[in-house]
């Protein structure tokens, strides 16, 4: 039986969005219905999550025009050339302006159906259905979307706000521990940025999440989407606070780039980032060591790496130069000044970022 | 000596911008300097109009950090992969957010440069330089950016707002005959959709605008943008009203599309789609047989094809099937309640139809 067991909004005027957390809530019909508007509707998965949960989605949406795309899965297919075969799809069945697409996977299918929704005729409904824990408290929630280029990570992209997002916790429990993890690290994130208590509710939490507790889990999705949800109402286009989303994400996006993208998930660079983002703040004095060693531990303890992977201090400053996060040759970068205090600084030298980078490579 | 003869602004609250239109602007160092954040220009242009013109703006925009992409030249390289080779220019020289990308050239360099500008990093600046007159007096007002799709034509797209638009009217001496007369396709169009007035001071003055009386081009274009631009402001998103814009558009895209892209120019698609238009409107008996008259004589003035091209009704109908304005299933057309009133009707027989595509056939 369907069970919705909380449900928040993302408060963004006229482009505001509900966020459902629950239980079997693919077989929840009238909640998709509620969001579609016409009757054709394209399921956008990967040949990983459509043999596990296209068909519920199916029984859900009978008697409407359902049609599916099927991609590979994994990081190295969010391309421009893979994303045109969901266009291919739409034109093919002659899908009109008022369609709605469901992307039904994890980051990479949320943010490739999201940008052809942006693009397709400039423009259609869609809804979010993440099937990873990272997707359900990440990327789901914020509106950005996009493919990688080989000379960078979501280099292209577009703003734009699903109809709604339907979390069904359920799907969690074939997720490969090492992806569960890797969700982990963005709720960590969420903690160490804006929420001394919420840190501390993980620190005592982490095994009943990395034993897929339904409650603790819910309690998460929830929390995080929250925090996440708050940071993005408050600066849709990531003018200003947005940016502290980004915390360990520079040095993520370097370790991905560097190793090649897959290799390493994307939260487990994230985790090494986020260990490194705050070894600088302790080297600059702005985080206290037993701060450091708890963020550490917890990002250790959702079974993350916590030191970067072996590319020498100039190859990482290279890699680092070609981020989104670069103005006008300037690096900034989201540090902390303590556990729920991250700020976006430029105010600071690169001795000390070579001093962190260096102190990995003892 | 740059001189500017007229400037307007299209007014889209925080998304508006101006359209300066004058002689000479290419040289206009100030006035592009004026709408540009960063030392990050890419200025985006084809084979065919680089040689003629890149170097006026190289020279203006002296001791930036400009650097350049030049596409093939014409309506079929507008493709999603023509266009990655402008994400690849913009990655590969290391371009941040703060960049801005400049459209020189016609409607295919305006579309894709600012979709471009719409996808990379999620959204960049970028100045409109417009050097036909089709996209002098259509393509660089309303904010419309995409690609073709082998399915359909400008299929895939954002809705995306240029910081300035430059019209160097200068720019017309080099456009050969054939496309300036697409460009009074458009120009025609705004007189029949909304200003009867300016209608007939086209019918008086369509011979100077072929034989480039700069007076009079200036004229039309301010005419024309200031048209459109009333349009697209009360209606940015094309719920209602903008639709108007797509008078003879339906019946043109058929043409396109049937005869292959390029083989007619969008603008003598069009001629042919607004008499065809203006037939079914004469048909339907909301049109005068003068008005009729009137429209495809204008239309034939102005040097455009007046009668479709040899397709048959039944793969007419079929091509039109596909056309964005159709709205699940339902066929609906901008047509005429006389000259200066259009108006978007779905209220109609498909006998009607039927009809003027046979009138064509005898």
């Amino acid at each position: 039986m369907p069970h919705i067991i909380s449900s928040l909004d993302v408060d963004l005027g006229e482009r505001s969005y509900p966020i459902y957390i629950g239980q079997d809530l693919l077989s929840d019909a009238e909640l998709f219905r509620r969001h579609i508007a016409s009757q054709q509707v394209m399921v956008v998965s990967n040949d990983t999550v459509a043999p596990l949960y296209m068909q519920a989605l199916v029984d859900s949406l009978h008697g409407m025009q359902l049609e599916q795309v099927v991609l590979p899965d994994g990081e190295k297919y969010k391309t421009l050339d893979i994303l045109n075969r969901i266009f291919d799809g739409l034109l093919g069945y002659r899908f009109d302006r008022g369609c709605t697409l469901i992307a039904l996977g994890g980051g990479v299918i949320g943010d490739m159906t999201g940008f052809a929704a942006a693009c397709y005729q400039r423009g259609v409904n869609f809804i979010q259905v993440p099937t990873t824990l990272l997707s359900q408290v990440d990327s789901s929630v914020g509106g950005k979307t996009g493919v990688n280029h080989p000379l960078g990570k979501n280099m292209i992209g577009a703003f734009y706000q699903p109809q709604a997002v339907v979390i069904d916790i359920d799907t969690l429990k074939t997720l490969p521990a090492r992806e569960l993890s890797a969700g982990l690290a963005e709720v960590i994130k969420h903690g160490i940025i804006k929420d001394e208590g919420y840190f501390s509710w993980l620190e005592a939490h982490m095994q009943d999440l990395r034993s897929l507790d339904a409650e603790a889990l819910a309690h998460a999705v929830k929390g995080s989407c929250i925090i996440k949800s708050r940071v993005v109402s408050a600066d849709e286009r990531e003018a200003g606070q947005r940016a502290l989303l980004n915390f360990g994400h520079t040095f993520g996006h370097a370790i991905e780039t560097g190793m090649g993208y897959g290799n390493w998930l994307h939260g487990e660079a994230v985790g090494a980032g986020m260990c490194m983002a705050a070894r600088m703040s302790r080297l600059l004095g702005w985080l206290s060591p037993e701060e450091e060693t708890r963020i550490t531990a917890l990002i250790e303890a959702a079974g993350l790496p916590v030191t970067p992977p072996d590319l020498s201090p100039g190859r990482f400053m290279e890699l680092m130069s070609v981020d989104k996060k670069v103005m006008a040759g300037q690096l900034r970068l989201v540090l902390l000044k303590g556990i729920g205090k991250a700020l976006i600084s430029e105010d600071f030298s690169m001795e000390v970022l070579q001093e962190t980078l260096q102190s990995y490579t003892a």
